[in-house]
């Protein structure tokens, strides 16, 4: 099926990646107006015409957030009404991402709520980063491209000396995460074992399981929120004779005072991508920024023209024995 | 069809109201436990079994705007995978209820964005109050209750003296409210005449169309946001000869300075319902807020026990020849 | 998305309208055989190959009113099963487009039900003009183009001498129609206050709001059926003093004895559209019809070539500040 | 699952039938005011409280058919959104039953667009007599009850000397009918072959398949519509020698001249039943008709109460070995 | 609307047929990776990208059924997934095609679930050849085809001397699928009437309808599956003095001991297509297989280029007055 | 909402389960005949009334898994279309679970798209146990109950001598699993560090992390199925030193020679559940099977009157913080 031509809107939670990947694929940014009235509606405006058109809105989850994920169910039904041919949601940061399954009883499994909801206002395909749990997948009935960071990241650190690296999980509940890069890296791995003692609803490391005496301990998550699992986490592993401790994380949401305390702990780096914004004041010295720009520029460019996705991300994707 | 039990429910956006509908009711307010993590992700767990129950939430549409629609789809969906045999969303004031009409090009109707949302999320039926248009009403696919406060505010006018009394229009834009009052009241009424001049956006008063010189002026609207609208108004209104002038609306939005506004200016009573919370800060003297809680609590009680809710509203549904 | 061929085909309520927008476009009409049974029932055959087309089925709401909408219905569902990639339902007068709000208990939306049967048939999209609400259009799932006969009609009135003319609305209710004449015309307006008067069914106007005497008066509604309201809003000016009457209207209804109610009333001249087929019958002296064939054949040609229909009309369709 | 009451409403088309479900039922019929307007736009009410009911709405195919089909599915509508819960659309004769299959190009399956209709209108279950073939029942994505007339016209015909009887099928198409009445009667078939002579497109009888000299001929079909077959089929039976003949049918739609031609034929008797009101000018001497309201009553009591509907049929429905 | 490309896929039901199709139209057999785990979990692979092809999938209804239905499904989701732009089920023999109506109570109208079960995977149409009944085309809410196998047939039986032939049913039952023939070929037919004996399941030839005494009789039917219909019948078209029999049918099911009841039956001939594989022991001298993909290529090739199906088949589809 | 009666039918796979839920029940099983014809098409007849019921029908996934998977697709449609009010699909073992995620490019999420079929066919709920991933929840938009072993088989190894015990993962992707007991048992843990070979597609264990030597290992599970990986990793505990190696599963899928390999390899004991059917030839000595009818039956027993589910299992759902 052939498209007249593809166009990129961004909502405003992060115009600077939409910006990004626009530049990237050569491609002016779409022109929307947008009003918030006294009373906190939006009125969001296309200022272009995008009858026939293949259309990209990204869109991130941050803070205001939902303020955004609002305004990006009204964009999308705005370019639905407007005649838009395809809408794709391109999230880099999908909202309520962990909210992904019903751990206590009477909860939303959020997630797969937004995904229904997204369907609702009239997306046709999403585009995702390093989904929380790869089943998150499975809750869109839209066609939904699911890029990782992992090679993106692991590129970066195979130009480091990694010959006692080992790594790291925060929590046995991480592991999935620490795989993808194992993949990659080929390493040791060694997960912290927390446990919640009775009466005290916070859980503490009780135990180290795989060796990090005198290693490079590389811990690995998918997101820092308020950095205390991975605060707490690094500390514990100088306690355990580490020899120094980076952080590698795909989604950098540094919410609370997350950015003091990565910037005061321990960590030799910290290695995020920008998923979310990261403003000059959540920024530190031992952080290190990888844009997911080119990649998600590449997917767009693949989905436009019918190429194949996963081609570009062989690496990460091998065949895996069941 | 029989149901076991009714249970209300409380979003944050205005526990007042849901509690004075309790009170109506003799039910006691259901629990839930909500926790807002540092990144802004919301956690609702409702905290009592509502398997076959027959279940109200009750949420307004108020700062924080977003927040507060997203809590409400997120409650509505817990609810609907905790087995409610039905979920009855009660919006005292529907949010975006008067982005209706795509009056301009590559806009949302976000109203009815706001319907398929809810039907998304799980919501069964909806009650709601003085939609901008009737023809909202239409937006939804699930059976919807609309009750108007024009008789509980009338009734509250007629005991005044209203010998000399004219129903306003601020704008002719806004007559289909004026016409409910009429209705009410049987006093003859007026429109102010706004246009808008070219190169300027905001419309002023050109003109008073019907007979306002030595009046009691009654301006109606749906909504108060701003203040602007109304306060120019009265100013007109009394430019023009108006003896008084008094305001009665349902949805006292009051944002921006809006309180300040309508306190400084020459009304000598804002009317108002408790459609959206007002607390101490958004009142002044000339202020009357009257409880819609009973006509919402009877509603329910209707829905509930399968009893007709347009009964309890005669006066205002009395046949309209086309 | 590029569509190889654009096929207009008509239903048999208004054959010339469709011949004319053909016209207009340069292309054939589609060619359908059409067989009533004894028992009322409907065969239709599209007797060309419809695959991958871009179609256009032009049906309008007149007598016989229901057989063109199951007529209308019916070939939907057949160009839908002959594998057209997209069917717009053209409806220059949208059928039950009146009832449009629950003005009394236990009655149906029949708009909202009209747009849902349509979107049931099979139709991707619909091109309308001049909903009687403008919130009609959110009745509507599918992308929905709404076209104003406005600016056709002020052209028109444009060319007439109108220095002492006022916009006069025949009832309050009809207002916003009276708002679309004013925003291209800039003319003053006026309102006749009709009440019911108790154990009478009937309105009656009881007052003007504005200034008539003297004045060019031009009755502005949507729509004329019955003519009764416009007819005995003419004699209720002419009552007031007014220099002379012209009515100008989108749809002509006409139904019943309108033609020689209207025929006989004390209008200079009335002004309607060919959204409805207007035989001779239905013909007299002081009526003036415009064509509406241009404006639909040019949307429809925007919407096939992907074009913006906005900017055909930007006139009408001038930012408003709410 | 148990509903509060049974309420049964009858559309315009057959107030008779339905007047006499009620009456077997015990039941009053439901109330409902209509209007219908100049412009043929149907008003509905429900003039009576329907939250929780469990409704069924009577409505049959017949002459004015498509207003018929309209005012059934406006209805429907009105019941939904008045909270009706549950509405079966009881339709003693199916609209449009014939059109059951795409036998030439680009044609509409009428049958399957008018079950979608019914759902998206809000039915929630359907009850038929006499389906033109049992495949229908699988339109209905919506439970369907599908009742015989075979077993009522059989005991009819059992009270007669049938020792020479023979079953005729007017064509060949029509088996499938004779057969519901051979597992009832244990009769002796016959088939008229009818044939197409090139470039005239009425069949003609050739042939008889099985043996009919001096026999009581009973030709069997599912309709009488115009009448003409079962006329000229009665011509040829009497032609190859047939003693005497009578016909038998579920539904007497008897268009056209149909009731002349009908009456002028050689038929001893002609059987029907009243799925289709037969006012006195549609009646002959000849005509036998035979009440289809028992049947319905029952089986709207079983819908209502959980029974099984099947078992009052057991005759009709005796397992049939594939 | 322009697709790509075309791209055909095979299922592991018929790998001859799927390939003989790709051969007419010249395009290599898509390419899928499938492992069956020891768990019976299938584990389908699309080893070629698909984004925004028009995709055909070939399947047909054979042993091992239930495996090759879910493998349908599963290859189908897999396409949609990967981002195919149309998706056709290609279906020579529809699976539970015989299970189109609900001949007793409590029953799944089977072949209307298998539409539904389709859809819901992602098929957008569907390709199908001699449903048992025209009607069941009616169970897909999506664009079916349905071709006939008859004038493949009848082309074949043409070259033979027809002059003494009759077409025969071999039950009431069956009739339809003979008229097919009788419009191809313009032969006398002929009926076996089957009665069922009570407590006796099996039905039994108690009567022959029409003339077959010293004819070539043409036993016709839409499928052979365990033989023991056509079979018997043969015989008994014998015991009343054929001269000789032929059997002809779509789908060679040949279940059971079928091939060697038919083998050592007194047919002359049996003629039958490939819609179902026929692997060497499932053959035998008197069996004639016409291959059916010649005319799925074309009918491909028609769906994706756009052009008329239809016109392809005219003979078979001819106007049939009703 | 107050349903008349339960009523549950089992499917053929594992009737003795359902046989035990009913005595726990105290309800007589639902009677079901099902003929399976020679083609493999399944014909199924409810043997009784069910309108109006509140429907469970139990099904497994065991072989032959795709006949046990159409057979539950087709009785939930059976039962639909025989007007039950409710009906929940129990699926002790859920099909294609472990197809939950696009681990390689263009496969179907199997699992989701079983998700799809149910609510294709009719299920209104479902009830599963010990889900893959918690995520799979998520995959059904009906309600969903998702009960857990662990707490019945952390029952059964509590009355054991668990001082020196650890629980032990086989891979780093089964880790989750481990955590429902960690919760349970509150004892340390093990992960086996396999790893893929290039070339080898087979995983092999290269490193044990946490502490084994000389301790009471505990694998666990959520499924084995060829029981390879549980036959190396015990054989690999042991070479690291394990005192002793017990296994604990809930779903014991035993394909292949399962059983073999597990009856000889070095298991001191192996607990699971009959959630699958285990026939004597798929036992051995050192086999436990607990029975998990008692908590199904509880559970079936609070959704049909209305009790939370969620309270019956307290212990193994308690909030976890995230």
């Amino acid at each position: 099926m052939r498209f007249d031509r593809m166009k990129v809107f961004s909502g405003s939670s992060h115009p600077k990646l939409a910006t990004a990947i626009c530049a990237e694929l050569g491609e002016p940014l779409g022109r929307i107006s947008s009003v918030r009235f006294s009373n906190e509606n939006i009125l969001l405006q296309v200022d272009e015409n995008v009858r026939g058109c293949d259309v990209y809105v990204v869109q991130t989850a941050c803070s205001p957030l939902h303020d955004n994920i609002m305004e990006l169910l009204i964009l999308i039904d705005a370019l639905k009404h407007a005649s838009a041919a395809r809408i794709t949601a391109v999230l880099p940061y999908m909202p309520y991402v962990r909210s992904d399954k019903k751990d206590r009883p009477r909860i939303s499994i959020t997630a797969r709520l937004m995904a229904d909801l997204l369907e609702s206002a009239g997306a046709n395909r999403v585009l995702v980063i390093d989904l929380h749990a790869p089943q998150i997948q499975g809750f869109f009935r839209i066609p939904a491209d699911h890029l990782l960071a992992a090679p993106l990241i692991s590129d970066y650190l195979l130009r480091k000396d990694l010959h006692d690296a080992v790594l790291v999980a925060p929590d046995a509940g991480e592991v999935k995460d620490l795989i993808r890069y194992v993949d990659q890296l080929g390493l040791p791995m060694a997960i912290i074992d927390k446990r919640r003692v009775a009466d005290d609803e916070c859980a503490k490391a009780v135990n180290i399981i795989g060796d990090v005496k005198d290693k490079t301990c590389i811990l690995i998550d998918d997101e820092i929120a308020s950095a205390g699992t991975m605060v707490s986490s690094a500390s514990y592993l100088h306690q355990q004779g580490a020899k120094r401790v980076l952080a590698a994380c795909t989604h950098a949401v540094f919410s609370g005072n997350a950015t003091e305390r990565l910037a005061n702990a321990p960590f030799e780096e910290v290695i995020v991508t920008d998923t979310i914004p990261l403003p000059d004041q959540k920024r530190f010295p031992s952080l290190t920024v990888l844009s997911i720009a080119p990649i998600l520029a590449r997917a767009i460019s693949c989905i436009h023209y019918g190429d194949s996705v996963s081609r570009l991300f062989t690496g990460a994707l091998q065949p895996v024995v069941r």
